[in-house]
């Protein structure tokens, strides 16, 4: 598919405040972008420039949310149920939800911010593909450089432990590369024929990243995954999902 | 947590035979392999050098087999039950199964032989940990250096669509990065405290190994990662797993 590939750091973006211009602080702090980058940006990041942060003083917690808070603040529960289109699975105050977008996660991608306290929540953006996409024509129209973008966030998985990074939003690269039409003669593969490279560049981009040391984005370079996918194609169809 | 990573495929490796030294192999096909490098080695490469390989000319197939198989080869899902401790979701022929290490996948990790057609099938390694080690040793009296070790397989995901690599047998480094002792002053976030490092160093080499170039290895440079972490890290305890 490729050869070397390199992932690359972002450093010295600031605390991020609302209406911020995101892809001009990336642009300034990257390494020069070329064509065929993928930049991976954290939805945490998106999500601030965007506005999607709520305080939780305005909040009324409704009886279900009261129930799934278990010992914890009620407030953030009923957040967490109006970003939700469905309870998935709940062990109060663990609340395993699908969003209304349709991403399936921990708490509906409810965060809370680091640093306003832990009475503002962080949300996640409206429409993580419209996101990206926005930050992939600014990113062109301030350097010329063909990118792709991915937003990206840390979602747990049934089965196993701790998390990895995955694609919510994706803008101007494939989002899963089907190698159904080139499987080899013997053609007997029932899995293993579609892969799922967006939420593996946001997995690769989340090893220099890192939660503590402020990185909110990466370069990865050296792949050639051009094209035009989404983050909607990394969902599951309902009724193809054996785990509902 | 880290500078930036490079992500650098081995090319040239030979078809594998059972009892092939696949270190010596990698280390002559790989570029100078460093203290602190990852080795992620494709699970298939493993398999057939340690022989877990079977012809279905040998198998006859049971009741449940021939049920599961809907209009494949049951003496395939014969195997894939061999392999299981549980069969956790089908949809003949497709088979969800918890292996016998605690792996939960399509088929139980059963794949097809490329090279030797569709009556020859691939199993895991008995023991994914010990290959990892046992390369990471190899590689040690070989070279001298340091390295860590994963192997790695394709693994479909509840509610995505598409596999990510992942890692089954770990040496050398840890699986699982805590952040937990380490959160910042608002300490609320519930989830996205334990990063599955391993799983997203299996994902980065992936993205240049690539299934239909013969590509079965890769380095990861540039992490700080030595530990002793192993694949069972990675496992989620059935107590804790929502999703059973």
């Amino acid at each position: 598919m490729t050869g070397e590939l390199r992932v690359i750091p972002i450093r010295g973006i600031p605390e991020l405040e609302e209406g911020d211009d995101l892809a001009e602080l990336l642009v300034d702090a990257a390494p020069e972008l070329e064509d065929d980058d993928v930049l991976v940006v954290a939805q945490k990041a998106v999500s601030k420039v965007e506005g999607r942060i709520i305080d939780l003083a305005g909040i009324e917690a409704s009886e279900q949310a009261r129930e799934l808070a278990a010992d914890t603040d009620p407030r953030r529960l009923e957040v967490i149920l109006r970003e939700s289109r469905e309870v998935i699975r709940a062990r109060p105050p663990l609340v395993i939800a699908e969003t209304r977008h349709g991403f399936v996660c921990a708490s509906a991608g409810v965060d809370t911010s680091n640093a306003k306290g832990p009475d503002t929540l962080v949300l996640l953006p409206l429409d993580p593909d419209a996101s990206a996409a926005y930050l992939r024509d600014r990113i062109r129209v301030l350097t010329g450089a063909d990118v792709g973008v991915v937003v990206s966030d840390s979602f747990g998985r049934a089965w196993r432990t701790g998390t990895t990074d995955v694609a919510l939003g994706v803008a101007g690269l494939t989002a899963v590369v089907d190698l159904d039409g080139l499987r080899d003669s013997t053609g007997y593969e029932l899995h293993a024929t579609q892969i799922a490279v967006a939420d593996e560049i946001a997995g690769a981009a989340q090893l220099v990243m890192g939660k503590l040391d402020g990185i909110p984005a990466a370069i990865v370079r050296g792949l050639r995954v051009r094209g035009d996918g989404r983050g909607s194609d990394l969902l599951m169809p309902r009724e193809r999902d054996l785990f509902r």
